[in-house]
């Protein structure tokens, strides 16, 4: 039995991890575009910050480490061709030689490409203009590349989602002065705007400057002075222009599906490979995972979230059912949470409108409460958004943001498992939480905001 | 409808919230024992430590703020008889006046007392010795005063369990030296072993004489030097001896239920009151809730775990059925926390040997895993022990141990909400947990465990 997995990051080695656990006589090669397999992508801003010296750390295992499991990596190599009847796929290595891999079983973890968007510009500059579009270890040799080589004083990041974000830290943090740049009004759109400007607020307390509401138009070189020049628009017309050593561009991602699209593989959502619960596409033997697939939602059905967490568990799903199982992905909640500074932001579910449009009968209301007794040195104000159906009660959504030692991430996760169980918001306050006067209280936060939803909710009722 | 609660801590004061919030019709009345509603006993040892320096701060809310929702508070009196019949309380206040308070329904929340061990001295020594058997406000005043007007330099804590490792931490961040005694083979004797192993080895980091197994016999005042000489026995028959300028014992609870009892409460499980899910005792119109009832474990059924939050929480249901409504308590797992030095220790659901004794098949693993991914600074290891049921997968208990800023504690309430919902200890992995590389793991700390939980099992398979 041979199983192939095409991608070296989460899904491909997840699938490839799972198979070797499950089936020792299965042969398991993954074949691996770059020469960075299982690398931590998400760890890339802590590396641009400093935090984390040696980008070798990023890799959540390495190569001997995974090699020891029994699987064969195909570095440098790139999968050209998908041959779902003869059950091959072609590939080309660093040297250009073509070659056929065959398979009984296949995982298509392709992954994502990074937006590029349309900027008059960015077309025409790149790394070695300090202009980078970041998404791979390859590209963080860039930004470390102009980093070092240029010492720039001024960056511009276009986007404020979670990498954005995170970015906007990490060169903060490395000492520069940031411009973070966002199209819609609000940071962090992934969340309510009241979170929103709670994370800018946090953004503008450590010096960055946030504009929103402005879609950057044109990137150019300049000839004295700092390297570049972005200029945007803001909505109501005002003109934006800063002057940047560095620019950074985190606009979104897109499946990558040319591959598997090319071999006959129907897409769906967002035109990512469409697949079942257990990870299987329409093609026989092939199975797809990652960022490169549509996603079932619990509560939403099929979207597309592009997770690092998704990404381990469908590909570990795959790579079960590679090898004969019978596993189910469970379905995603869309659990997030970004350390921003000191702050984190957290979210799980869904929010108001996207459980209207999902035909819940959503309210959402604010709540506060201390991560711990106030009396106790070092308590922390948790700014909470609960959602849930007027109708059923149900736990529909969380939202938190608080300090990064406030818990807010496992808060956030008391919540996902409470929406995986499909609790009503009423029944958190029936769950035994743990207290002690320096890490709780009696009614945990998480259970302080559900019943300020509940008491809400009654107020609402004719 | 007038409703009268006995006792002004957390069972009594919930109940007191819960009926005033449903019912604006409702009259309220609070019968204290004391001076000090609504304190924050697990709050104590903070305030010994210097760390919360006004006790004032202790009181979850003021009697101001207890007076604002319209219930009315009396102070300084004592409940010496329940007439169930008549549906009368009579009631003796500071100065000796006698009265007699009429209800429509009682809740009775008077609580627990500190056992005190069979140790010869005991009964002669006091506060004004240095010897203190800490439970209440009045107590931990004593204590004060010991610690001002002796500035005792040593000091022996008589017990190792929640209470008596937060007082060693207490003492310690005061400057005095702990001797920590245990008559159990191991310190804080609700985790296993093992765990227990990692608390001693954090007392002992930070100074404090651990003495397991061992057994006090004797206080005796000395006539010069150290004020008091505390004399015991381990169980393999070494002497022990130690002196100190204060001793504090921490030898557990037991419920206080005279007054119930008098009245023709049924009793149940460890002497406590005897109630059913909506904290109704046997007696009309009479509930009660907290550490003077029989607990609902939701694995166990009946047990005594006299725990904060659940005297929060029974006393809100009872408040809520005094004044007309419909509420059952869910039921305890026991979760608990304690923060010891830089370290906290959790447990939720139960241990190998409850889990027999309940009648599971149970199988407890060890496992670890770092808080966030390793490569980012601060990561912490979190020590676990995972107990799930042999033949059905289902998730019985975990424990953990780590650093006080692993987010411990709320990881344990993530296990927590998973027994809650009966999940299987597998479908842990299905949980859509949060992640960023400051923060978490793409397969989070709670996941590594149960999937080296489900692996250990799986090779136990004949």
């Amino acid at each position: 039995m041979h199983l192939v997995a095409i991608g070296g990051s989460d899904a491909g080695i997840s699938a490839a991890l799972r198979a070797r656990e499950l089936a020792e006589d299965a042969d398991v090669t993954v074949i691996v575009a770059d020469d960075y397999p299982n690398f931590s992508i998400c760890g890339i801003p802590y590396h641009v910050s400093g935090e984390v010296p040696d980008w070798r750390s990023l890799a959540h295992r390495t190569i001997a480490d995974l090699e020891a499991t029994g699987m064969s990596l195909r570095l440098g190599t790139t999968a050209e061709r998908i041959d779902p009847g003869a059950h091959e796929v072609h590939v080309r290595d660093a040297a250009g030689t073509s070659s056929v891999v065959e398979y009984d079983a296949l995982v298509i973890g392709t992954g994502a490409l990074p937006v590029r968007p349309p900027i008059e510009g960015l077309d025409r500059l790149g790394p070695d203009d300090g202009v980078h579009v970041v998404h791979s270890m390859g590209d963080t040799f860039g930004v470390m590349s102009t980093l070092t080589a240029v010492a720039p004083r001024n960056a511009v990041i276009i986007g404020a989602g979670y990498l954005g974000l995170e970015m906007a830290d990490a060169l903060t943090v490395r000492g520069l002065r940031v411009t973070q740049v966002e199209q819609l009004p609000q940071v962090l759109p992934t969340v309510d705007p009241e979170l929103g400007a709670d994370v800018a607020a946090e953004l503008r307390a450590h010096g960055v400057d946030v504009v929103t509401d402005t879609v950057v138009r044109r990137i150019t070189r300049t000839e004295h002075g700092p390297r570049l020049r972005v200029e945007g628009m803001s909505r109501d017309g005002m003109a934006m222009e800063r002057d940047a050593d560095i620019v950074l561009v985190f606009a979104g991602v897109r499946p990558d599906v040319a591959l598997a699209e090319h071999a006959g593989a129907a897409l769906g959502v967002r035109g990512a490979i469409a697949v079942d619960r257990t990870m299987r596409t329409n093609l026989p033997d092939v199975f797809a995972a990652g960022d490169c697939v549509v996603t079932h939602h619990r509560l939403l059905g099929a979207t597309y979230v592009p997770l690092g967490t998704t990404a381990h568990k469908q590909g570990r799903v795959a790579g079960e059912n590679a090898v004969g199982g019978k596993r189910e992905f469970a379905g995603s909640l869309g659990t997030q949470v970004v350390k921003i500074f000191d702050m984190a932001a957290a979210r799980t579910g869904l929010r108001d409108h996207e459980a209207m449009s999902a035909g819940f009968d959503p309210v959402t209301i604010a709540s506060e409460a201390d991560d711990h007794k106030a009396y106790y040195p070092g308590a922390h104000r948790i700014a909470m958004r609960w959602t849930g159906d007027r109708r059923t009660g149900r736990l529909l959504g969380v939202q938190l943001f608080g300090h990064q030692h406030a818990e807010v991430a496992k808060r956030i996760d008391i919540a996902a498992a409470a929406i995986y169980n499909d609790m009503s918001v009423e029944s958190l306050s029936d769950l035994d939480l743990s207290y002690t006067p320096p890490l709780g209280s009696p009614w945990d936060a998480m259970q302080i905001g559900a019943q300020t939803w509940v008491r809400s909710v009654a107020g609402l009722q004719p």
